[in-house]
């Protein structure tokens, strides 16, 4: 069973060590890694290009897989990095087998609130809202609904973890975590 | 031909009003409005499981039309709506019509620069990175090239256009703008 690993690790100072941490892993669970950086990106006249060039090689990887496990720590902001969340959308369309994890348990209420600094309250309908009036989902979920739901309609989960402030884009035991429950869901599955 | 559209305006103080005003203006283009909210959502036990019929609805209503336009002016940060990049990443994934927007003309390397407070410079290897030593994609895109590029790559477009800060998430002009290109779209497909 062929996995997409999908994450801000591509951003990373160290980028290539995670990847390669990532994919060894991968292996030791007997699934097939499929990473960005694993195809070469053909030489472009402009930036844009190489751009385009590199959205269509990690679209044709994912249309290869069979799964995704998604990095939804959150990466510069409250949310999780949004080419990662692109990616689980598009393979939630697809229909593949579909596991995400993130590296806090700060979920998607208490990161907003902590965005708007506490002041968040039942606005005069119920519903939780900013100073700003803007309603803040409560849902007892890591990230938006569409991404959690997406997830967890389609059998898969969604793993949280606290780890030390200095491996919150390294720590891999959530990841290890999906990889074992993608194990099991393939098995089941009928998929090698 | 219908068309999902999707963006953070479901969180608005206003949202049923600026809703309306997309569904009205989307009807005076020719084409046929699919909204969040169009579908009630059914009676649940418990929070998480109104998350999940959201959720479950929204995927429906998506798999229903034959087009996106997504909203990608930054929320809560330097990003958009993580919400709404799922819905975009599902509709490409489906080979839909995919068409986007911003409502400022801010692109995503000018955006991350801003949240490194301007720290940010090409790093050993050529590329520019934060003091962090995170990469900064400088694509010349709106967004992180999985989105601009899924969008154009299937002959979409990504429209930014600069508003006075007080119609960030109200002004429609870049919205009218999508509807007209995709209305094109549309009839050069034989769509109606």
């Amino acid at each position: 069973m062929r996995v997409y690993l999908a994450g801000p690790e591509v951003f990373l100072p160290n980028a290539r060590e995670q990847l390669d941490r990532k994919i060894a892993l991968t292996r030791a669970a007997g699934l097939v890694p499929v990473s960005p950086g694993d195809l070469a990106i053909p030489e472009t006249p402009t930036r844009r290009e190489r751009a385009l060039a590199i959205s269509a090689i990690d679209e044709q990887l994912m249309c290869s897989a069979d799964a995704i496990i998604a990095n939804l720590t959150p990466f510069r902001g409250i949310a999780a990095d949004p080419g990662t969340v692109f990616e689980l959308g598009f393979m939630c369309a697809r229909d593949k087998l579909v596991f995400a994890y993130s590296n806090t348990t700060a979920d998607h209420f208490s990161r907003t609130r902590d965005y708007y600094r506490g002041t968040v309250a039942p606005g005069a309908d119920g519903h939780q809202r900013g100073p700003d009036g803007t309603l803040v989902e409560d849902f007892d979920m890591a990230e938006n609904l569409m991404l959690d739901g997406g997830v967890e309609r389609r059998g898969g989960r969604v793993i949280v973890r606290d780890v030390p402030p200095e491996r919150l884009y390294t720590d891999t035991a959530a990841f290890e975590e999906c990889l074992r429950l993608l194990a099991e869901a393939g098995a089941a599955a009928g998929k090698h």
